[in-house]
């Protein structure tokens, strides 16, 4: 039976994979969207999402537009890497899917309470509309069987030298969801940097021939062409993906149970996250934490996915 | 035409007297009652908005619960001011007023709502309702024609030696509510100490006469025995009310325009409100900071309010 | 006998009085000055130093420069208070006394090692020179009965709404003394800002009729006239001279044995000095606070002072 | 000609190596070496650095006591690697050696003033010592030809998730030193992980056949032990000796230059050396750091300079 997930995002060119990926994978029912301020601007990622659905035929899944920004900093979008509008690259049709009028933390209120089924948590953007319902609404988290989240990083960061977009925009927001009570899995640049867009994962994308694969194929030389110039990675990592593959094929992302932490304070590192693989801070663990990717797996899901979509 | 009110608290003593104040004052017109985790647990703090309202004869008000503890923080009740049920000192009677079923930010929301008036909120306790609720309705702030708040102080404090409790509590609610959009007025522990519960207060309060007075005379004799103990204060200060008073009656309380900023970093000050009184920073004004008190017509207003109820 | 006493300091107005009356009193024996950034830049401190002392007939004690600037933090002068050469007003006559070619530090190793008495440091600037002694000299702790320092405050700031300048300008310094071992006693503007230069403080200076008073009458009406614009205080806290009062005759200022954490992370208050005064945080005493001065003694100290120099 | 070096160092195994490779290089004049806190207390590492220059022979080069702990920071000595005389592992001789009278940083003075050549700092612990120079002794830093420091990463650190030791033991002082205009060559784990004390190379340094060789084998079979314990490391990196080939031969090590800032306020990430290898913070490049090793070059240096010892 299919995973009910939620999927939070703020697309954003890696967003929009994982939209697809989610609706078009047998093991997942994807039961909402929601929106958030990250990648682009609120009114982008939400305007966007409804473009990238309607475009893939996926027009059954509500969309609520969250949090416009950070809880308490804030908000830089990266532009550098995903444009003015979050999503450079292709002509945005016109969307055919609205936006639903419940704001972010009542769709997914909403959606739990619509269904018996405990109900997985996806979030590819900053954790402000997931920190937002589990302190608005802590008597649904019991309904929550796990978050999934890509962010945060055992090295390196993408935005400073420690720090990953998505916990660097809003810190807080991943500490609240962190000690909130579900499961915790967090996909970091350490695994998502092993998924690059190759010509040769571009080309099989292509090769699919549908109008999705084709609008898929744009954002992907698009994003490859701003990490280039702004990362030096001529092939771009497609992060967000991987938590959603995560749950509809696990055996796709090796992960360790240890400890995280989120540094609030550091005026140098604000948004690290601090992941004890080897236990010397002798700290309970309290997340799951990625730490390889099965990368043939993962792109022949993106691709198996995209194939059944419009 | 009196000024449409929702009072967000965490009775707490001195809440208490903000609700009687709020509701027997004929310049405000009560609309709602939202409660959080402060001076007590948010099921102490609920249950005891329900007691002190019923007891005076206020049934009209609804209440919801909020937030059970700061945003980013952890909860420590000041249970040794206010008791282990938030409201030691009389015996409580039975609630006879229900909590509302919504929580409290969709109360707030429901509450500008229903109102082509723009509303006041009086916040009593820590900010994380008032920042909940910015965050999720932005779309509301525009109906918020100010927020006035006991918290902070332009001197010491009363938790730590720079930081008051509530804004300790929640820093970085407060922080939020502040760049958030409504004009703020913060009443300190400057202002509020002036407020002191001299013998003469009770006296005055217990010449009223009628079972709001009787139970909070009650009320007034423990917080002065707690603050005794714990601050070397014999007169404790009665500061909530002070908040209340300024929407009913602005004269009572001075204030100026002036920076604040919360400090959310510090090992030994977070929580610290830094008040820019002669503009060292050069930072833009943010912010009304009440400076001064008509002492003798705060106590007529809570005598006068107190003599209104049941 | 007198207590032997080096005096650190960054004349700077306040501090030329400090120098004066560490020189003039007979109950202090005053064996060295060491200068360090902090009013001024080192270069002008400690010219003004040799100025001062010659001007008053004071040549024979050691004069030697020491830091710079703070430990970690970067110097800003406090120009505004002190003028561009940190002794602002009169003209300064050429210095008549040489500096120490020694290093602040070795002289005050050498201070100490010349003496079997244990000596005292009075120090009324930044305390970067006092941390560097005691971590290069651990061995001369013993030797060091005392520190007393002009600095913090129980209560707001002066450069800061909650930091006051010698504290704010290197508070790494001030949280490595405090922990060094030797007695500290903090002498802050919540006791200084008693000690307000009025007409009559200056008249009296006047009537003394020597060189050094005639000069001193100078210092403070600059004095005076900066403290108008920046701090709105047309009466100056004459702040430095208090910490050598304490030494000469204790029972000038009054102290309390209690908690006092120096901030060092905070955004908004980073220099504050968190001072216990009602044992809330329950941590061990580590310091005596000042909170009470004799304004009358006090002035009648520095009057006497001046008196007897040149 | 070979370049003048002081050895800042706190031996610990791996500074004992360094020791060596200064000491028997014809590239290194090895004019002083000073010790501080760090991987032992003070009175362990420069005990042990007595002990090993005896021991090799190294008879003619001053050794100083410095700081016995972080400039503002507790200091926790790495017994869990170092054992609890920070030497843990061979039985170790009396020293023949005796320590110098002055203190650290006069020795690091009196070294420089003595020779017209510019000299290198070699600094293989916290940078304790080196900052105490630079604040005292301002005057001598242009006679400093450059700072080379093991210590940082540009990925994971060793004693917390983002912290190296010996950036994590004083941070204040790294962040000083990087100040303080010198240049400065960081060598941190991302290269120093990769000299792997593996079986062959114990077997090369076995096969030199001396007192010196001998005993540094007893040493590496230690600190292998432990690196296996404490980071499940059977091969331990070894790290320090790294700083001194850097001098001795400088193609042993490749490095860029980047932006370099230290973490002084983090919660979970003090300590961290924030590299900023994509200029993605837009700030002046003001470091040479480490990112490639000559592996096989490296281990033919540390043969090399043993075999020429005692």
């Amino acid at each position: 039976m299919p995973n009910p997930v939620i999927l939070d995002c703020d697309p954003g060119h890696d967003d929009v994979f994982a939209i697809w990926l989610a609706a078009g994978h047998p093991e997942i029912d994807l039961r909402a969207i929601t929106t958030v301020g990250g990648n682009g601007r609120l009114a982008h990622t939400t305007y966007n999402a409804r473009v990238v659905t309607g475009l893939a035929g996926i027009t059954d899944v509500p969309i609520s537009p969250g949090a416009g920004g950070p809880l308490v900093r804030a908000l830089s979008p990266a532009e550098w890497i995903h444009g003015a509008n979050a999503l450079g690259g292709p002509d945005l049709p016109p969307p055919t899917v609205e936006a639903d009028p419940r704001p972010a933390i009542e769709l997914i209120r909403d959606t739990v309470d619509a269904t018996d089924e405990d109900v997985t948590i996806v979030a590819t953007g900053p954790l402000t509309n997931v920190a937002m319902f589990v302190r608005t609404y802590p008597d649904r988290l019991a309904r929550i069987s796990r978050i999934v989240w890509m962010g945060g990083s055992t090295g390196r960061g993408n935005v400073t030298p420690y720090a990953e977009f998505n916990c660097w925009c809003d810190p807080e927001a991943a500490s609240i969801v962190l000690g909130s009570g579900p499961p915790l899995t967090m996909i970091g640049l350490n695994v998502t940097h092993q998924a690059l867009v190759t010509q040769d994962v571009i080309a099989r994308i292509s090769a699919i021939g549908n109008r999705t694969a084709a609008f898929g194929v744009e954002l992907l030389n698009f994003f490859n062409s701003t990490y280039e110039t702004d990362q030096g990675m001529p092939e771009a990592p497609l992060h967000d993906p991987i938590a959603v593959a995560l749950v509809a094929e696990p055996a796709t992302v090796t992960t360790v149970r240890t400890r995280l932490d989120i540094e609030l304070h550091g005026t140098e590192t604000a948004g690290a996250t601090s992941v004890d693989l080897i236990d010397q801070l002798k700290r309970e663990p309290n997340a799951d934490v990625a730490t390889g990717l099965d990368v043939e797996r993962f792109w022949r899901l993106v691709e198996d996915t995209i194939r059944v979509l419009a």
